[in-house]
């Protein structure tokens, strides 16, 4: 049963003069706990991060760097049969980039969370998991990593002492292996039912999958898409299903 | 008279499989002082990057973020009209890149060098540089900055008090005004009167210009430019009358 | 005294996900009687080509290549400064691309319009202008090229004998030389007053300047730019304008 | 026993100011009969292209399109879980570019062959070759397609009736499936090795597979890729062993 529980919203996914779905950052910012800020190489220029950081300090949201795949056209939503290295050395790359917008704004980074495509390949992939939490730990070992409970991701972190957040996907379908079934595009999602899923899956702990089972799941924040059409009222209906139920909603990164 | 200098080049200017000029950063390095490494937006994507500090840091050669306009195709020496705003974004960006993988393999930066077009244009508008300093300064106030004397970026570096290394470039024409006549291509130079032009800027203290007129020259680091084809040679003949002259090769972060 | 008029306007500026203004191409389409395609450098991935022409064919729309500059993020109103030989290839390059896909659908390219920041330099030098014009007839000497009437590249087109469509800005001011004031960013505008504005430059034959002042002014195809907030509202009332008042909408390569 | 053969090499397959490889296409071009020029998305930039089809033109060499996937950091060695239609409609794009080039040189376009990761991607896919080869037919339909026998897309373009030119890869394993073993990058080999080898296969039909097999082998064209260190001494080699066998070197479009 939680009580507390982190939001967060990918945030800062246009690129130059080009928005992404509904395009209101400024409308979900001051509703979340924590956003993913877009690095640059699936989405986010210098300067859109420069814009929705200081949007996020405004709102007292704590930031996380979003790393992808270098992939603008696919929104980092295409797998990329790169090696290893290349894509660590993407990742620490995008890392540093968020890292010194913060210091410019006197903000800390209190997250990491790796984009699409990326995401789900560092889930299943062990190695590379072992990799990226490897580089985290080196660059700041106090880095919240961002993952599902079910991935190689969630392992890896804890067998190596990174503090970790379990997602929970608010708009998302789940298989029974407890992972997102991933998908390049969503369609409009029914903010009642999002509100409802989520709060079965804080007050009960299970969510249904895609082929009707209950799946238990444990999770220490929220995710709501931003780019899913219609996602100001999921984040809305959601957020005022939760506070009134009682569930406080903050960041992680607040608790410690 | 000049007795110990620095010796900077550019290095990790390829780009994924691509080299520049000679390819030859592996037989520079050991030759430098300090290294300029590209930050991805001219040249070096992340892997590179990496590359290069790895062998920077073989060589015991301290590195500096080279940050430049988002121009891949022409090498960063295309001015772009871009916004002050999007061009300090852009390179607090990219100065943040380095910095991580500086962390991650426990070095610190010790500099940043605009690369190309966009090291003229900021010096030669204050506000952009004042703008640059400034953002410098919030990022990390010990670090150097690589400027002409001549130039915006020197006078406004002074004056907000930021440390700062006043470069003579070796293989570049110089005007009476004390600065390069920028060009985007260079053919291949004379490495014995390449080595004699700067042994006569650090003993005598000026350099004959473009014209023909003596210049007087005031320097802190000689910078080779490694894309320059013969980029090896050039290097290889002005470290070795540097040294037969009795004039010592050090990284200015290495005297303070 | 205009009684039959083409209306223009950039369609398919999206880019991968992203959209740009609001984002109506599917209902601006059916309104216009030309469509300028973006073709990838400034706005416009081949998937959004594709969509965009079939769009185009659907309503009989007549499609023109929209080449920019190689400039992304900026969206291609910012001035690179490319050589002319870079420029001219770089316009080559994405008229071919447009051209491909025209010959997959059975269409034939009616007109080339170079974009932003790159038809403002084409208009204001000649040479440029010269190798534009000769480039676009050894590749199809009947493509009709838009441009403003004040400009180098009116100027060589009728001296080179190359068809040629001048434009009127409808959501652009303009100065006394007959050029528009080039800004990177519109603010909404009022439909009604837009829609004047372009009856009277079509009845009367002029358009007030951004100084107030009166100037002649011929065309032959007016432009509402679709990145414009509220643009389909402006293309909605300037279309009514214009029929309510006995002006036949028709693409210029309709008539010939 | 083959006695005329075309010998064709990855053209134009720098960016920018980048060489890849060792950067000899002026030395290789005069030995080749066709020239597969890159098109842009994993290498080769407009100017490229141009000079690079000037080149041909000059030494009557035959030219194609070599599109690849939009990786230019991984040079299209890299697969992209793209979709489909997307693939498809990058590899239009990119055949109008070259297009374009050819029709300003007045210049035919011989042959379209997918580069790298692509060609390998649609080696083993039909759906994909089949909706390939129907867009080339669309495009322009007596194009010669470059691939290997052992591969969907043969099978697809000899059903559909689209000309077609089968490949042996001479600085390449093969394996008993008669595909070549892909790889990222190819180590020096020894030239006289290769020639010999080649020159087994135009003799004798056979070649030696990774495991040590003998495959049989029938093809019309030679490919050798000019990024692989010493690519012209291979070239070179190839060539006169040819040429002293009897063998004549000619583009397979001179013979129809």
């Amino acid at each position: 049963m939680i009580t507390t529980i982190d939001l967060n919203s990918d945030m800062g996914e246009g690129f130059g003069p080009w928005r992404i779905g509904d395009g209101v950052d400024d409308q979900i910012m001051p509703l979340i706990s924590s956003a993913n800020i877009a690095t640059g190489f699936h989405a986010g220029d210098p300067s859109t991060m420069s814009r929705t950081i200081h949007l996020a300090q405004q709102h007292r949201v704590r930031i996380g760097s979003h790393p992808g795949y270098r992939d603008l056209v696919g929104f980092g939503r295409r797998t990329i049969q790169a090696s290893q290295q290349e894509l660590i050395n993407d990742i620490v790359y995008q890392m540093g980039a968020l890292e010194a917008f913060a210091r410019l704004n006197g903000l800390n980074v209190q997250h990491v969370k790796p984009h699409g495509a990326l995401y789900m390949t560092m889930a299943q992939n062990e190695a590379l998991s072992q990799a990226f939490i490897e580089a985290v730990q080196a660059i700041n070992p106090s880095l919240l990593v961002f993952c599902m409970e079910a991935s190689q991701t969630y392992k890896v972190a804890k067998a190596l002492g990174q503090p970790v957040v379990r997602e929970f996907f608010a708009d998302r379908e789940y298989d029974m292996t407890g992972s997102i079934v991933f998908t390049r595009q969503v369609g409009p999602l029914d903010p009642a039912q999002v509100a409802r899923r989520v709060l079965t899956a804080c007050q009960e702990g299970y969510v249904k999958t895609v082929d009707g089972q209950h799946l238990e799941i444990g999770f220490d924040s929220i995710c709501i898409h931003s780019d899913t059409p219609g996602a100001l009222e999921l984040v809305r209906h959601t957020r005022q299903a939760l506070l009134e139920h009682g569930i406080t909603i903050e960041a992680v990164g607040e608790r410690s």
